[in-house]
């Protein structure tokens, strides 16, 4: 075992992805939490914003003015900042600290540019700000141009069984949202294969409520959430984009999604029950043995058994993906189901993940907890 | 106020649904309790079996054996018994009483039969064995042949805001799944309208617990379900052949449905996410539109406001179903969502408002109670 | 039945309690709503800020800025406003009416100045502000002296089962808190017998989420709370020394009083685990003696059955308390176990129960709704 | 770090104790799981019993029958059976395996006992079954004389921080009850320093569900738990005799205590609120004090900073116990607050604490995981 020690940062710390990467690395052996950065939190111990955390010895919070950049001595920095303000403060940290990734030659060809430098800070960014390829795009659905489009060019989308060797040398990474996750590890395979149709896909998420963060907002009290269920964003949600652009890499060609998630009484875990259309001469079982093939490797993807239905508590806690195909009753169709815990491998968990790749760590390193159930 | 009061029955009233039937007959002006009988239970005071209703002066729980139908002086039994139970006790109970629906000749023609006599016990079912029309269907979803044929031809489908003429005259009512009820008040006036193309109607379900019953399943634990959430019946849940039924009857055509539920932990709420395909020329405004004017004038079935969301807590506890239209972001599909309180409106709730039409009282007495929220 | 109906408003009604005030009574045969005041949500519609109302007519919320007090015609208003705001807005709009509690000679003699005269608006006030006699002890608990000490020394302390006359004729009323009326129903009986000694009552108690309001705080956000408890306030929650104050009167001396508060994961629901010392010659059974003589006749006041232990899901949505006592193991100790849901017994149902003694109306009209489990 | 690996066998590995014992296990870097029995669930691999452990290679479950003791290859075992019968299995297996505690002789002078030979196997029963010293007390509490007297003399009381040196050598451990873990920690020390008076000492505990195990009773089922809650085993649970001889012992004289549970809709997690009387000279600051002195050096137990309330979620799924002291209102009294996880260290995660003193690995090995929040 590797008896180095990485230092790394978090921006971010106060919220419920912040706390998750904290408790994740808390069990990392070759991780020490150096920097906690947390905004309407700053100047208080974490044991005060986090009691569950309080018996862990870490750096008390400060705000991203006190972060003093040029020569700070950090591997890697997560970045669990909101959309928007995540793309300023990477430019700016980068700018800070002489980032290799900012020399605009280089971004100019994208082969060249994702090897980073030693002195290089990596950065996994978990908010949408690097996710989408095309600036366009990202415009359309956040409603202002994006700040760092070159950084944006750079940066590696963190999905690690998809992407493994680019996250490597990568020193800039996009965390994969929630929802994207649990529908790519379900629906890349089968669009690579052409197994499936890819121009009427509908995916009825459901997620735990973590999902929203931990902002003030009156529709996530108590109150407002529990013994009740709704749909959101129906029509309209901010991950699709996401999860057309990778599937449209893997089918070849644009794909037609239509994505609705709903909010769920429980405060983590994400099931994706997703409704597609088999290719000519493809089965339900065949599109599951695809999926067993191609994940038959992977540390934090299973294919459950025939017939076994995925819950959301099969995977709470844990790095886990767990999916399954059924046969529709309509005949040519299928329905596969697929389960995370939203802020683990849909957040924290992953980061993690592609972490270790990014500093030459096993990839499984701290990740390997049994899920917590009841 | 009519100041007659009638005499009713409940067979099965040891469970959620019997409660929930208890619960809003005790607030009924123009009903008398005066049968409960309770498999398990019997010969113990409903107060033991469930405290909440400890307060009503209610008969003891008796067994099915204990009743002496001959003469027995009801107006109309509640049947809230298990599927195949039901249909056998029915029977039975109408031999012992000499029900004028046995009466085979009439039997045969249908437009005659349901216009129960003075003296016949109007009984409604809400169990699934009178719901299929054709013996067949039954025998192929439920393992067994029907017993009881020449009932069931005889049996109106209890939604009354299809029904409400033939509920009027009826003695034997079929009282709709709950999955169904959401679904159909939904659809079917859409597909009368042929507004939505009949051929791939994806329904996404999600139901409160309540709806497996209190039947004792290490899969119905608090644990095995809080904090965490499934499908389950994936391609074979029996709810599809009755709506597949009354679907096929308004579009005039068989239909092709994929029909998924899923458990959520809360104790009362159905919310249906249903997929479909416009027709020709139709856009989403439509379907709503459709909806709003076929149902404004139905007291239990609420369009909402363009683009709110419905949620199960808009319906809790009451006899509602609330539904609204929107967009999908693959052209020419849209995404209608319908919500409904699976022990009301699924259920109790629905079946007194049959009750009401074939007591002949106004079909909302009793059943006007505001949702309960929070 | 009475033909008249009475014209009443809600201050505050964009809260929980303003909204089970406005579901009880929109079932209640006798009451027109006339009047919604809500501050933040002033000039929307009821029905987008509670959609589960939507199905009832009633006006819209407005500012209290708007309502044109002089020459207002309404019988009745509640003010389910915070503390120290509702002594101003209560101060005030009695002034604007020329309300005849303001007469300050009359104030002087305590038992003319509650026979409101005809042209009164009768109020109902659900905060703290008017339950406590000595001006001094709300200032110690508060942090402000009290605005309005002669409107005070009018109010009436709103328990009917303890002060059914004096309402009747009462022009201000003050609704006990929540926490009061479960411990002062269990206990007062037994302090004015005394069957137990007055100075080491320990009352621990439990309370759904709907006790502290839609306010916005973090500590009330669904992931803070699910699958957790805590308890507050200990040793200092503002419900003591209105409990101290009414069981003094009850003991005709200073108690004793621990009082510790619980936050439970649901929405509704109070449950007091009440720990007490028999007085000499007193057993467990004899305190359960005493409570069910007292409550014979109470319709919303029950003792269970000997060994049948109350739980909140036996009056949730109800107007009901359940009360039990059991022997402890520690000799010359008893167990009191009292339950109620905080929005109805510990609030809006309290005060419609209180608004039908004010008004002369039956005192259980529009109360009688059983409890909705699960 | 030490390379040897012990084989460790689960008896009762269907249930959510076996479940968390597996769990934890799992991340244990010197254990080997060798044998899992498993009554109902025999023959069925565990993924099937418990699919969130799927992706662990464990092998399938036996029943107990099928175990061949003789010469068997284990060097300890966690006997997660129901009390009555842990007995008679520990007896059977000790005979079986020719254990060494089974010598009559040395079972008369027990400090010659417990030292457990090199082939012994190590027994940690989580059952009530060896808790209690007196066969008397064991009688009344559960109904029938112990079949294992002279076995239940040589076991040690598992509660690390007290009997730590005396686990090291133990060859049978009796693995404390949740409700007593929780209280005997808050307590112990302070009865042991005469800080509180020993005679009226009440405990209102509050448990999660997950402490009522796996079992089928109506009373388990979600909608009876879900929105309520409620006490139980009022003045007469069977963790009282086992909390008032460890009490007793500390105190050096009898106790008087009451002990009331509750249950609450949630999965993990227990909150014992302790109403105590001080010694003279003594303030609730001087109990916190003692507190954090005693447990300064401890890993697993936690005194919280002043003021700060001790809550449920702070600790769920670790083996973390963290409790604070709190002045009462009534002069001279304290409140004590103390939370764990009920299945962690109230019960999985402290037999394995045990099993790591009596394997002479460090103690904290595999148990360092940061708690689950939310």
């Amino acid at each position: 075992m590797s008896t180095q020690t990485y230092r790394i940062g978090i921006l971010g710390a106060s919220g419920y992805t912040g706390a998750d990467l904290i408790r994740i690395l808390s069990g990392h052996p070759a991780i020490e939490i150096s920097l906690l950065v947390g905004g309407r939190s700053a100047g208080r111990p974490l044991a005060e914003v986090f009691p569950h955390l309080g018996h862990l010895p870490l750096p008390d919070l400060i705000s991203l003015d006190e972060v003093e950049w040029p020569g700070i001595d950090l591997d890697l920095i997560f970045c669990a900042l909101p959309h928007a303000a995540s793309q300023e403060v990477v430019m700016g940290l980068m700018h800070a600290t002489g980032h290799s990734l900012l020399d605009e030659l280089l971004i100019e060809r994208r082969e060249d540019l994702v090897a980073a430098t030693q002195k290089d800070i990596r950065i996994i960014d978990l908010s949408a700000d690097f996710r989408l390829d095309d600036p366009a795009v990202y415009e359309e659905w956040y409603g202002r141009p994006h700040q760092a489009v070159a950084l944006q060019r750079g940066a590696i989308y963190g999905l690690p069984e998809f992407h493994r060797d680019a996250l490597r040398s990568a020193s800039l990474v996009a965390c994969p949202g929630c929802y994207p996750t649990a529908a790519l590890l379900a629906l890349l395979p089968l669009l690579e294969a052409a197994a499936i149709g890819p121009d009427e896909i509908i995916i009825d998420a459901k997620s735990g409520v973590t999902g929203a963060g931990r902002s003030l907002k009156e529709s996530m009290l108590f109150c407002e959430i529990s013994e009740a269920m709704h749909p959101y964003g129906l029509g309209r949600h901010r991950h699709m984009p996401e999860m057309e652009q990778e599937m449209a890499k893997a089918a070849g060609r644009p794909v037609g999604l239509s994505f609705t998630p709903h909010l769920v009484p429980m405060n983590r875990g994400e099931l994706e029950t997703i409704y597609v259309r088999l290719a000519r001469g493809r089965s339900a079982d065949d599109l599951r043995t695809i999926l067993a093939e191609r994940y038959a490797d992977e540390p934090f993807v299973r294919v459950a058994e025939p017939g076994v239905v995925p819950a959301t508590r099969h995977v709470r806690g844990s790095n886990q993906c767990l999916i399954n195909v059924f046969e529709d009753r309509i005949a040519g169709r299928a329905i596969i189901v697929s389960v995370i815990d939203n802020l683990v491998k849909g957040s924290s968990g992953q980061a993690v993940q592609a972490m270790n790749l990014m500093l030459g760590l096993p990839e499984t390193t701290g990740l390997m907890q049994a899920p917590l159930f009841p």
